[in-house]
This record gives structure tokens, C-alpha cells and sequence, in this order.
């Protein structure tokens, strides 16, 4: 099932992806919710990112090329980081480029939401504290992060978090494929078996340090090949069955 | 004035202290809230962090240890972080040291509170956005910083944000000291003034890269003398006008 949030009239809804149409929904998708009766053409409304996250936690440095790469144990401490949940924006919504640089790189990744509280929960109980998927964009600049290792503000600009256009609840995250295409041309595309620390390991860790909440979205790491992207660049960030992620980049 | 958040007979109430106790509160403390006329009396009540944070972002290596230390211009590039909101506690709950270390730090801090959603203001329109202050204790676990320099995980650990015991809003940050005792024994006490980079230009840099908004929490460092702690000591965090934040270090 595909949920969506859009805005329809500078109203705000939640729907349901259909053949003949979004089908607005009411209630919390993670918990009791039920249809309207209210259906609305896709062409008609501006999608928006499909959650109000919670926190936004990604890993770095999580693919490799090749399966002949994979280390034979994952790393002791994955790099993690937090991005604010106000760099997020949803589909064809502007990546902006901050003023004084001129690049800024994107990265296309699967995008694990957690669907209730929990804590410290072991590798194969995280599938079942996962509501759904979408495809994350965790838009970078380099050029903000600090010589003595700091992501943070190099992560943190508004709009770099594009995140959508559907949250999935059925996908087999095992079973995906990650794409990027930079004005058409392909720079990414990998399965989710070259990741180095699976989805189940990096989110147990992460539940062992702190309690995971609803809506708590997981960046799950970008495969070879994402690069530096100038404004006027449309960047389409792909898992094939959650949908295309489409934004532009646009000097701030 | 003093706003607090408190438990009482498991309801979650917010209020104002005043001489005759806490006066309850409803409405939204940042906008439009009026007195209930029900009092409480501190005693009876259990304290919880003043408010329920958006994001919580600290700063590092803000504080030199003497004024003739400071260096001529700030550095360009602050180092940022953020803490997840699920790290935040409150006054006399118990700091959980994780099982596999044996000590964690303690950090005293000036807590600034953002009142209103903003982007991109000078530094001589911070303190009008700043809706008022509290302790805050960035407790941290350097044994899970990553060699390559990233605190996230030794900064993200449930309980790892104590903040208390009140809201203050009315606080001139220049014209306090921030300090920390150990089992009563004074570890830390430094005036704002030898802050590194100054609360204006923290939080001006910071609405530059993303837009602040009502509840973001800003950890504007701490001064020399922060130490390791273990289990079984108390640390009490203070700032002259906020009030004292204390806190116990247990085992997990």
C-alpha cells in the first residue's frame, strides 16, 4: 500500500495511491485510519513529502561496488548522523544551493521508517518495527563539512532532504534496487545486497543506543556513484517498487 | 518568569512558578496560554524537562579557560551537532551509563530555546527570537566517538540530555555563570563571556544554513572542567537565574 500527503486547495492530506486515484484517508496512518470517501487525480495535487518525520538518522559510507568488496565483518561503529527535519521537502519541490557554493552532491537511498517505539530490539525483530519505505535524497555539501570529521552542517541546509513521493508498506527491502539519474543519464545503481551494514544490523544498533520513535526515518546508506550536481540539474532518485523521487537544482 | 512542565498523579501539566507554588498553565507557553487558577506545591509534583524539544543542537569546544585566551576572530566554521529528542530527561531523573563503558561526561550548558520559526536573521535579532533558557547537561560517551571524528553516537543515548529545571524567560545570557558540581565538589564555573563564539553568532550562523523553529534547542557549550562521571555520583548543573539541574549517574 502507497500512502501520500499532498496538498490539494492549500489544504493538507493523506491518501492512499489507487488505480483510479489518490484516496484521501483521515486518522494516523500508523495506527487507525480510514478512508473519506474523497478521491483526488494525482495530476491534480502537489505531492508532498509522505510523512512529517520524527527524526532523520543516516549512515555513511554504507555500499560497496561489488559483492567481492563486502568486508567479512561490518564495522564496529557505523557512522551515523542526523539531519534536521527541516531540510525536508518533498517531490519536484527545489533543491536549493547554498549561496556561496556552487555544487552541492546528491545521494539516492531507501528510506526505512519506524512504524512504533522501540528499543534495543534485536536484527530480526527490525522488519517487523518498520511501517514502510520511501526514497530518501540525502543532499550533501561537502564543502560545509569540518576538517575534523563533522557532517552536520554540510547535511543540515533546508531542502536537502527530499524524501517520497510514496511511503510503501510492502516492499521486500532485500529485493530493491537503488537508482540515481542526473538529467537522464544514470549514476547510481546498485541492489540493497552491496550494502556493508544490512538494514536489520543498523537499526538494531541504533535501538540499542537510543529509543526509536514513529516516524523516525532511517537513511540507509547511497551506492557508488553519486556525484556533485549544479543548479538547472534535475536529479531522479529511484527504488523500483516505492516509485521515482524528482527534484531541481536551483541557486539559493 | 519560570514556566516548568510537571507530573502530577500521572497527568503531564505545564505552569508557572511563583511564590505561593507552581500555577498551572494551559494554552501554548510559546503563543497564547492563561492561568487555570489551580496551584500546585513544588513538593508534590514531579519535574519534567520545561519543555518537549524539536531539535535539541549543541556546539563544540565553545569555552576558553580564561578571558586572554580568546582567540581574535571566531573560527568560520563552528563545529554543530545535533542530539536526538529522545535523549532528553529531566531534573532528578537518572542518567543510564550503557552497559559496556563504566563512566560518561557531563557537561553544563546554557540552554537557549527558540521561540519562533526564522531563517537567515543577524546576529542583533537573535536574542529577540530566543523565547527563554534553561540548564541543559550534554552528557556524552567519547568511547563511541568515531576515529574519524564524528560524536553522534556518543551523543545520542537515551538520557543523555537532561534539561531543567526551569524555562526562564527573562535572562540576560551575558550576565551569567554556567557551572557544574560533582558530588558537590565545583568542576566547573565560567561566565558566558568566555564563550569562543557568542550566543548571537551561534545562533545567527546556525538560521543561515536551516531554519530554526519554535522548540529547537540550542546547547551553546561548556566551559572548562567537564569530567568523566560514574555511577552513583550526582552532578548538579547550574545557571545563576535558571535554577540547578541535578541528575544521578546509574548503571544501565
Amino acid at each position: 500500500m502507497k500512502f501520500v500527503r499532498f496538498m490539494y486547495d492549500s489544504g493538507v492530506y493523506t491518501g492512499v495511491l489507487a488505480e483510479q486515484g489518490i484516496q484521501a484517508v483521515e486518522g494516523d496512518i500508523f495506527k487507525d485510519w480510514q478512508y473519506t470517501g474523497r478521491t483526488f487525480r494525482e495530476g491534480d495535487v502537489k505531492l508532498l513529502a509522505p510523512l512529517e518525520a520524527n527524526h532523520i538518522i543516516g549512515i555513511g559510507a554504507n555500499f560497496v561496488a561489488e559483492k567481492e568488496d563486502l568486508p567479512e565483518t561490518a564495522p564496529e561503529l557505523p557512522v551515523f548522523f542526523f539531519k534536521p527535519t527541516s531540510s525536508v521537502i518533498g517531490p519536484e519541490a527545489s533543491i536549493l544551493i547554498p549561496k556561496d557554493i556552487n555544487q552541492v552532491k546528491f545521494e539516492s537511498e531507501v528510506a526505512a521508517v519506524i512504524g512504533k517505539k522501540t528499543h534495543n530490539i534485536s536484527e530480526d525483530q527490525v522488519l517487523d518495527h518498520i511501517f514502510g519505505y520511501t526514497v530518501g535524497n540525502d543532499v550533501t555539501a561537502p564543502q560545509y563539512f569540518h576538517e575534523d570529521g563533522h557532517w552536520t552542517l554540510g547535511k543540515a541546509f533546508d531542502t536537502f532532504t527530499p524524501l517520497g513521493p510514496y511511503l510503501e508498506t510492502d516492499l521486500d527491502p532485500h529485493n530493491v534496487s537503488i537508482k540515481a539519474r542526473l538529467d537522464n543519464e544514470e549514476k547510481q545503481n546498485s541492489p540493497t545486497d552491496l550494502m556493508i551494514v544490512s538494514i536489520e544490523k543498523m537499526i538494531s544498533y541504533l535501538s540499542g543506543v537510543m529509543t526509536l520513535e514513529q516516524g523516525d526515518v532511517i537513511l540507509t546508506g547511497s551506492p557508488v556513484g553519486a556525484e556533485m550536481a549544479s543548479a538547472g540539474s534535475v536529479i531522479e532518485c529511484e527504488v523500483n517498487g516505492i516509485g521515482v523521487l524528482r527534484n531541481k537544482f536551483v541557486n539559493k
